[in-house]
């Protein structure tokens, strides 16, 4: 992994994001500076983190003294940033509390600290654009749970320095995460976009009674989604043609495209197929039994994760 | 699974997925008889599934000569229907060659055996609504390739006999495939739909130049495709949720619906998009390597089915 310079990291904003955030940072070693604006927030936070590491086998009994001191509790947010490498922000998705938030962390933190917003909704340039120092101002957007999740969206308009875009990248790396990089501000970035794409067709064709949400399920979790899991769409179709991507492109693309204009991705979601799919969801599973669900979630992607980063090793080393 | 009268299978049409049809129905222990348009076409599908099954770990060594008696070339059409129980069409997607040749197959197979047809682009009312015994055929549409993705999408307009899809859908469940009804006739019915929303997206976010082709690839691999390769996009939703599906729309469905409209799936490929993802590929993976790279592909489809199967049953044995 990468080297970097970052040693403390200054947590602004303890939800679930911000407290998985801490555990990814805590693991690996870092000094973790946890605020909220809930005083409240920050102790509850550091517990609940310490138990993400223990249920994705991060940590065992022995480590979590040393978790614990690690990830210290700050009343103030210049207390936070004080001597911070870096900056996680994880306030709610509202223009006017990032705004202020970040004029405040681009005056109290270290000149050379980066500050990266976890914002998935709102556009850096329309709360970033306007500081003294946007320079070191950019959006690093997780998926959700990063403890879990590699990727990392990094959006950096073109006032950012090269260099601390560069810093964040192989900060991330170095801590295990997957940093991408998004050219252009666009809604929803690229993650968010896919998904919408997938989620507004499926409730299209709920609403339609094309399929019941069951099978749709069922169609990416035995379909599609068995090979997204380690190929992405376009090694999919690389895959799919004895001449790759361009031959494939060459056989099928024309009816992509027309199919393409068939979606209707802009219907509004009826209150029928909403329903529909909640109706289905509870009758698979209980709300009570969620948070466990939740857990054999998280622990099967970690086994999948482990089980593909290992065929790669293989495939690598073989050739 | 459940049991199902279907002891002979006629597979006609042997390209890719008939082949892949063949290993399937073979590896079920079914007899099963091999068609095609080209003469020199079967021997070769009887190889290629032998093999299919034979690198998916299905058969080994000793088996070989039960299959080679299990898989049998017909040399016409009325050969490979005798006293067939079930056919799996896969000829070329032309409407007018569909249309011939279901006529044939609904003159020469036995009055109860079920005509399905592979279809993927062309929809069942063009070609199999004018039979005399159109209540028994429908189409079956597998994932490629089918001895690996159990998904298969029945599309049964309303002339199909009930009992005719019960006993398709029972009979595909026998064999180890994953039937989902699709209620209604859509052009690519579910889950080319899918997978047209999310390629056309992602092909206008490199036309756009939003991000590059290969941290789109790992945006899915390593974050949203994670998930869907055992809980489907309607599930990720309930799990994101302490109150489940219905809360999470309470709280996300506005934004999806304003991410929809700003998605544009009707946008054509260009060119230099096209040659952008092709010139990643070729420096990612020579097409000399392709074959290989497949092979793993096969193989990690197999193990993650595996994994997911076996942690689905702790999860209900725990239950």
């Amino acid at each position: 992994m990468p080297s970097s310079s970052v040693q403390i990291v200054a947590v602004v904003g303890c939800g679930t994001i911000g407290t998985s955030w801490a555990a990814c940072f805590a693991r690996a070693g870092l000094t973790v500076r946890l605020f909220d604006a809930d005083p409240a927030r920050p102790a509850f936070a550091r517990a609940e983190a310490i138990e993400m590491l223990r249920a994705s086998g991060d940590v065992t009994g022995g480590d979590v003294t040393a978790l614990q001191a690690r990830i210290q509790l700050a009343d103030t947010l210049e207390q936070a940033v004080q001597n911070a490498d870096y900056v996680q922000e994880n306030a709610r998705e509202q223009a006017g509390e990032k705004t202020a938030l970040f004029e405040q962390l681009d005056a109290l933190a270290p000149p050379d600290c980066i500050l990266a917003s976890s914002s998935s909704a709102i556009l850096p340039s329309s709360f970033l654009a306007g500081l003294p120092g946007r320079s070191r101002c950019l959006v690093a957007h997780p998926f959700n749970p990063p403890h879990l999740i590699p990727v990392v969206e990094l959006v950096a308009p073109a006032w950012v320095a090269p260099e601390i875009l560069a810093r964040t990248a192989t900060f991330l790396e170095s801590i295990g995460q997957l940093p991408i990089y998004v050219a252009r501000e666009v809604d929803g970035y690229v993650g968010n976009r896919l998904q919408v794409a997938v989620v507004n067709e499926a409730m299209a064709l709920i609403d339609r009674g094309v399929v019941s949400p069951g099978d749709l399920d069922r169609c990416v979790t035995q379909g599609l989604g068995l090979r997204w899991a380690f190929i992405g769409p376009f090694e999919t179709m690389d895959l799919n043609a004895p001449d790759g991507f361009a031959g494939y492109v060459g056989r099928f693309g024309d009816s992509y495209q027309q199919l393409g204009r068939t979606l209707a991705l802009d219907s509004p979601w009826s209150q029928e197929a909403i329903d529909r799919v909640a109706a289905w969801r509870r009758s698979e599973l209980p709300l009570a039994d969620l948070k466990q669900r939740q857990a054999w979630r998280d622990d099967l992607i970690l086994r999948i994760r482990a089980l593909v980063a290992n065929a790669d090793a293989v495939t690598s080393s073989s050739r």
